[in-house]
């Protein structure tokens, strides 16, 4: 029997990444995506296209509601910014309080009720440098908290790992890994601030996040699929 | 200005001693509390009426779905046990899967939203030895994440402290020093599996929490107000 593992799925081209290398390396997987009043729930429909199509042995969709606090551009009031340099350390809008802490703490409950002591999560150090909780250190400190948290940890059953394959892999690398490990891009979305049109997707290409992709897929000499306004 | 300080309030006599000396303590509290697919929700009547009483600031109340995994008496189809001896250094069947790394994740984003490096948790590590996430270990860990996963952190604006002042108190000691800080237990509540008869909560009585929350009053030679089962 394949060992268990928690993917945290958000639909986007890193989670899509993580989900592909956690199922080449043999787990089986359960899939783990929020509905946490985005503006857009769109990439709920990403993530279980994407489970479906990695074959997970679950997918659960937890509701949390991080708006409950707001303070981040993407769960409050404030207006994503568009066409700003992204600047390295320095913590931008977008950042949502705790929000890795979170998602992880949800990961360890399905952990323990699964039985899996594997955890993926597609943080990236590189182009998200100003994002505090997808630092190494955090991921490492997050992992001696989980068997500590637990009845599994205590009751000297395993140790969790959290994995972090893309951790240290620029935009293009991800791209290039997932490629080689079967991700179809045009199946994942990465926008903040996407328009619906006919039902299709149209990604801004201004924000932080089209901006790393586009710069990504350029740099891979890949061409990403994607529709954009102003393309 | 006095410094803010998050506080999770259950509205259970644990978390309101909590907040008795958070308060005497002299921040300015902002209190956190949860609906989370209990069994009964009626504690959050009590979390709301405690919440008053003590003049916080503000008292947001965060729905997390914690039945999207099951796994605990106290949020699945299982029956809260009766009667049971309470065991020491056995996890109970009322353990809910990383709930406290979930609540101080919460409070965490709400900390760091208000700009609060205070965070007041009711944990015991007596009376529930058997929970591994009321560990002092668990709580030490929990701090040094903290700092690492935030902005406030990074930013090096200040570091989180978890408190815990009833960690090592007894339940008799707990409502020592409650009443010392003005707590009225008559409007707290304990137990796991309440019965609701013309608009009043009786309390079962023979649930782990009934039986410590009575052991604790009889062995401070105070009278518990609550109004239980065949009594």
């Amino acid at each position: 029997m394949n060992k268990k593992a928690i993917v945290l799925l958000s639909g986007g081209l890193d989670s899509t990444t993580a989900l592909a290398i956690a199922k080449k390396s043999g787990f089986e997987n359960y899939a783990l995506s929020f509905a946490y009043g985005q503006r857009h729930e769109i990439e709920l429909q990403f993530a279980k296209k994407i489970a479906e199509k990695f074959g997970v042995k679950e997918h659960k969709i937890a509701t949390i509601d991080l708006r409950t606090f707001g303070g981040s551009a993407l769960t409050a009031e404030i207006a994503v910014p568009k066409n700003q340099e992204i600047l390295q350390n320095r913590i931008p809008i977008t950042y949502v309080p705790a929000r890795n802490t979170i998602f992880l703490s949800y990961a360890l409950a399905y952990a323990e009720v699964v039985g899996a002591f594997d955890i993926f999560i597609g943080v990236n150090a590189i182009d998200y440098s100003g994002y505090p909780d997808c630092r190494p250190e955090f991921i490492e400190t997050f992992e001696k908290l989980a068997t500590l948290a637990t009845a599994a940890g205590v009751e000297n059953k395993g140790h969790f790992k959290i994995h972090t394959p893309l951790i240290k892999l620029s935009k293009k690398e991800i791209i290039e890994e997932g490629i080689r490990n079967g991700v179809d891009y045009s199946i994942t979305h990465s926008c903040y601030d996407p328009i619906i049109e006919d039902n299709k997707v149209i990604s801004c290409g201004k924000c932080d996040s089209c901006k790393l992709r586009l710069e990504g897929f350029k740099a891979a000499g890949i061409e990403d699929n994607l529709m954009y306004k102003n393309f």
